[in-house]
């Protein structure tokens, strides 16, 4: 048929970064072998934001890697402009990574005339033009079943307990749960490192009516080497309360392990005088010169999701990249 | 302008019962004061579903009342089909109530390729031409925002706690969750109620390696009456297992409350079995003769349905009947 | 451009079966010389239904293969929940093959407030996340213009007409239509064979009024081998009563051919008993063993499923495949 | 609440016409006792359209009728264009009333690589903003299901019949249908007027193979007044054929009695050459003055237009009105 | 009909104001009498946004008040979650008012790879749940057509020019516009007050090949009282620049008038120091107190939002508030 | 895994042309070396339109060309029903090719209650099912704005410039823009050729009040060759009084150069008439033989779109062919 013509078919990807946190993007980029796309990117004098690639994308498969960090409105909206000026200048599929999903936490209406922001959130990445979202260590699972497409959920907790492990034997660790919405995550880390659980949560005390709620401690920690986990670290006042707690009742040692640490206000003046011995987290999120501490260690993420990329891109599967995501 | 005619505006209503649970469509109706919308539905030699309203919607607020009982995917099929011909039939706006939301425990991949059933269900009836959704008591609150648009989610605890407390006095009541993902359900009966707290959860022995895991009991219940606290009884399993724990750990009763009565399979068989004193669930789902027994009382949600209508079609808001969206 | 990496791409294609009619997705598998895409399904107490397939599908192009056979809902609904799954997996292109077409006789409102269930079930899959459809001889070509996006409608009268050839001379055989609703598919069939044509037809006797209507016959049939046909055999009434017309009239033999045997709730009984010589189907639809009789014969559809699968991925196009669809 | 104002509510509504038609846009207000809505159309050098309405539609229930008449595909993109201004002028509900859809005869693919045009209408129409259609004689009933929304489908026959039955009585009358696709509605016609029925199809001589097809007439006609019935006449050559095959048959008198008049290019000639006594039709498609004749009736459809429009915007119910959707 | 209960109807609306620009919001419910939603709204420590209605919005005809200011993208998205939040609420109509649109002057892509964010943001309003726009002075009237629905397109300039005409009689001045895209706007405020036009802009020198850009004058200023007139003041370089150019042709007085006075950066100090003396802005965007200088005339837009709110929820129509859209 | 069949992948493009320009598409697939792709149409008697591919286009890259040229509505139509044949024949991406974008001048809503009929013509193309649009010069380039998918914008403008320039040295030239909506155009041509500017609008002479406007000069022309830019000729009006301006001013020469020649109505005649030495357009329209004298110059548009069309299939980029969109 005359009509037709063919050519050999070639896939090509790009990777683009937002400005949240540069370093990040460039150490994806590195560990791929790769450079990002070269991405012109500032801020006008109102404040509105301005985007443009400096290569060709068309046909390419397009992944725009942007932190979720303070100011993160900023941030979530240059990653929205981002998305649409692929989907423009016809990028064949579009990946958000958001490796801290932002707004993760208001993941449903606590009390009525309340937004869930979360969906919001997954609506108008779709609504720019996004395809498919790769995010790490979602707040809950449930958020997966927010975007209508496909998500790659990352899964960084074996990184972190290696990194546990290779601090302290196995032997001498109880993993807690700071409260009752963190013991599914505790629970995996239980079965990862085969160390026993324990569980701090608040309560009134049964026998008192009317009592105030306290932070009560449940499974034994007497001369344990207490490794409190969490997905994310805010302002850092549960994980530092969930330490007073453990010490209180015996605990040699706590050391705290996060994915995504936003040490948000006053969260590395409580963690360093909290009595820790470290906080591992990874940088999900960039952590500042002037909130790292000696007893601060950041894990890497980004060979992770150097690695799921690739994957992506390859349509391959390795099974213990994902959470639920295979 | 004569080019405009003007008339007085009137709101209309209507309610239509699916097959599944003829029963509670009747009590809603009658709680209102109202007779259902005549419907005509008959399943074809084929198993094809058939449905026709007897009267005119046009202009309508129409609600469509369906539990998603067994055989589920008909009852689910059914309504459907009676949103979309509610839909063509110029019914101003639809309302899904489904007591009981079907796939509610699919709301999150746990491993790789699964579906999310719970978002499935939500997108199905909005292309449907469903407005909005009501139901009571969602497996997990993150369900609201699987569905674009307004979720009216019914609170099911203040019916059950009352009956509790009209049967044993709370000084002498603990609640008891009977798996860690309870823990925030028995948390608000005994804010609810005043009473105590404990949780049994499953772990295992952290100083004995590879042992299999127990249920293990948080919380003294020792001569107390336990309260056994969870959205849905299935099968029966783990709160029988709940149940047993308490007894060996010294409780005086058990009784058991939830939202949702599926009792498949054994539950019947197993609850009866189970030395627990009484099961309270309320009617979202049909109870078939041959599953009730002495220890199962059955509450009517028809009233709070009915009331929660009555609130929707007026535009008011009465906060207690809902968890999370006034 | 470091940027970029450039791969050579490959397509590849996977077929997964529900669980409505696994021999026939296994005999497609079968014809192609692949296997099914491994996969878990099965029905909780309540009646949910769980997929889950076991190998990634990553940008694979997918045919998800179901049978609404009996019972249909549950039938369609777990293809609902696999598409949803391929889609969560990142499937590049999601084709649903149903060999019968599902509620497709709901094709229009035959009377206010009905729905037109069979665009709804288009739509149903749309949000799912299908791109394409494929089925075997639709109800109403019309449905075609239900989905939006490919439809490729097979016609199975090829392989029924070659079939009743190799049985009857064309010379004896007269195509018959067993109501007026049918005869364009008849005419087809006279086209194909070379046969005459007969019509029966409900009509009033135009000298008697008020008089009940009659099963007239069009046509001359003595002594001839008549074949009626029809898309579907339900419950066989209108066939039988066909049947009995065309004896009336003389007929000598008469052969019943049919692309979706049903055999709904009487149909076998009244079929043996009727003195029809043949009832020729394809297995679109499953055909349990007490179901089969001497006079039934069920040819494989499976061969020009597998062929069309093929030239869908391969981009090709057959057009004797296709009714209406090149 | 003071946020709060409160105002009774008052519902408006407006009709507008297109260019295509405005005798019946005018009949059908006139017919309501309203004047049409003030509109400015008109062409541009390069034929553009231009529509500005010239009254505030704000929250109005808006009906905006325009005939597919010659030329059609501006007849269409000026309705396209009055939806779009009305959406975007705030009008609460826009139903859009096309007398003779468009496009309807392109309902299906009748070969591979055509369009299904009916439905891209359907979607046109949706996507400028309509919330409803309303339309007479659907070619075939399954268009109701492409769109996505209400669709008012209006019945022409009684008005037709008793036309018919106005002018001879019933008793000699035979109901013929001019090919084997209107026996449907040829059936209608009969039980409506208690006539017998006549079909005149195009058919192979069964005794005589591989001979061109004839136009064979089923029935009795002998010395019968015959009603042709179709739901449009285009060109008149498929209702000339039958009427010469009716009177080789022995009809007395022939009667045609068609929806739609679109009496496209030779058709007027035709069918005053033919025999044909009397061609009635409506007026849902406008005829020039050019194309009438004696033989010619044209009975208004207006009234019925504007019964259907009152009930909507009332939200009325009356059943005689619709075919398939009170 | 006992299935349907009439209620007398009755129409709300509630107006709620975002962060940042409350006194906007509070000068607008003032104005119309009545007071501002409750509204709860808060930022985490980590930035994120949390807002929450205090009285039941159920059915009401929502306006959601919030002005583009900086830090823009916080108050983008403060708003985008105020949507969220309403259409959850079951609002019964969002009309979204930015008084100034944010991101207006990307309205199309002056190079390659680059976003069309003011698209982008229509999008995004429109997936949150606005069903419509109210906005001041649009950069162009074609983002109107970038949101799918209605936009009330508000018009300063009366405002404006009555101020003018209040301080300086029109005999004496000329109307100028500061470059060529501003053109249309100067020719508005020519015929409204009756006064000569003049035109700024950027050109070489034709008589001198390579030079750079001047900034020339078109029309004559020879002492007149010029103003300069644009949709907004952001950084002053062009405005100031321009009014060099006047002075230097022997301009007596220069005043500058623009809708939206952004004064970023330099932009006060430019103008204070220009030799303008008067520039009359109106409050679309908060001016902060040390943003203001003597020579600085803001007017409150309020009562004219006022007014368009009042009429778009009566259904009225007053054409001098609206630009194209009435 | 034997359940996954690879093949070497191979992609395909097809070109097909609408039935308003031929000559055009026959060029550009002539130019690229293929032949288009062969498509029957026709007009029914009653207007209709009907488009039917002769190839099987499964899986290709398919480019629909049509010019929107007179009669404008059916050339939109015919394209969109070709949109829909394409993708239900299921070509993997559809562009639609408008070398000169219908309706482009109704962009924005000049008053109330009008459409904004650029953007319709997006969206219905959105709907019928294009991917993507490719058009030369759009009348504002916020049209691009109105699609919401890439849109490739071709620019005629070297085209056009290079040809002037070897009629005339660019030291004798003058640019001149028509009215003040077309500087922005002029400006370009002025940097391209290094020619100096001109421009003539309408104002009312400052020093008359209530006089009528007047077509007024601003810049020197002088014994100059004045180049008068548009982007479309439609009557000419505007052109011809803009020459007749420049005339009395002393310019020595008149050329038009303007990308769109749709020499509506008077335009040929005014033209001739006008004293304009030379009018040079493209070829995005048909010029008919009739419509063609001595002084008109039409240069071939197909070598810019044939290459273009080669760029989106082969995902590259050439941007000095493209407006704003590389």
């Amino acid at each position: 048929m005359s009509s037709i013509i063919s050519n050999p078919s070639e896939r090509r990807m790009v990777l683009a970064g937002g400005r949240a946190h540069p370093e990040l993007a460039e150490a994806v980029a590195a560990d791929m072998g790769i450079e990002l796309l070269p991405t012109t990117a500032y801020t006008f004098a109102n404040g509105e934001l301005y985007v443009r690639f400096g290569e060709s994308v068309r046909g390419a498969d397009a992944f725009i890697l942007q932190s979720h960090a303070a100011p993160i409105n900023e941030a979530i909206m240059e990653q929205l402009i981002m998305v649409d000026a692929m989907k423009r200048a016809s990028a064949k599929r579009v990946t958000v990574i958001m490796p801290c999903y932002g707004y993760a936490r208001q993941d449903k209406k606590h009390k009525g005339r309340e937004p869930i922001s979360a969906r919001l959130m997954a609506d108008l990445f779709k609504t720019a033009g996004a395809d498919r979202i790769m995010s790490v260590d979602l707040h809950t699972s449930q958020i997966q079943g927010f975007f209508d497409g496909p998500v790659d959920h990352l899964w960084a907790m074996p990184l972190l307990a290696q990194y546990v492990r290779s601090r302290v034997a196995p032997g001498n660790l109880t993993i807690v749960s700071p409260d009752a919405g963190r013991v599914r995550l505790a629970d995996q880390w239980s079965d990862h490192l085969g160390a026993p659980l324990a569980i701090i949560h608040k309560r009134r005390d049964p026998s008192v009516p009317n009592q105030v709620k306290v932070h009560e401690l449940v499974g034994e920690v007497e001369g344990r080497t207490c490794v409190l986990v969490d997905d994310m670290i805010d302002t850092g006042g549960t994980i530092v309360q969930a330490a007073e707690a453990l010490f209180e009742n015996g605990a040699k040692d706590v050391i705290v392990a996060s994915t995504h640490g936003l040490l948000s206000g006053p969260a590395v003046e409580r963690l360093r005088d909290s009595g820790i011995s470290e906080v591992v987290v990874t940088d999900t999120l960039p952590i500042a010169e002037d909130k790292r501490w000696d007893g601060l260690t950041v894990l890497s993420i980004a060979p992770l999701i150097a690695r799921a990329i690739h994957e992506v891109f390859e349509d391959g599967s390795v099974t213990s990249l994902f959470n639920g995501n295979v």
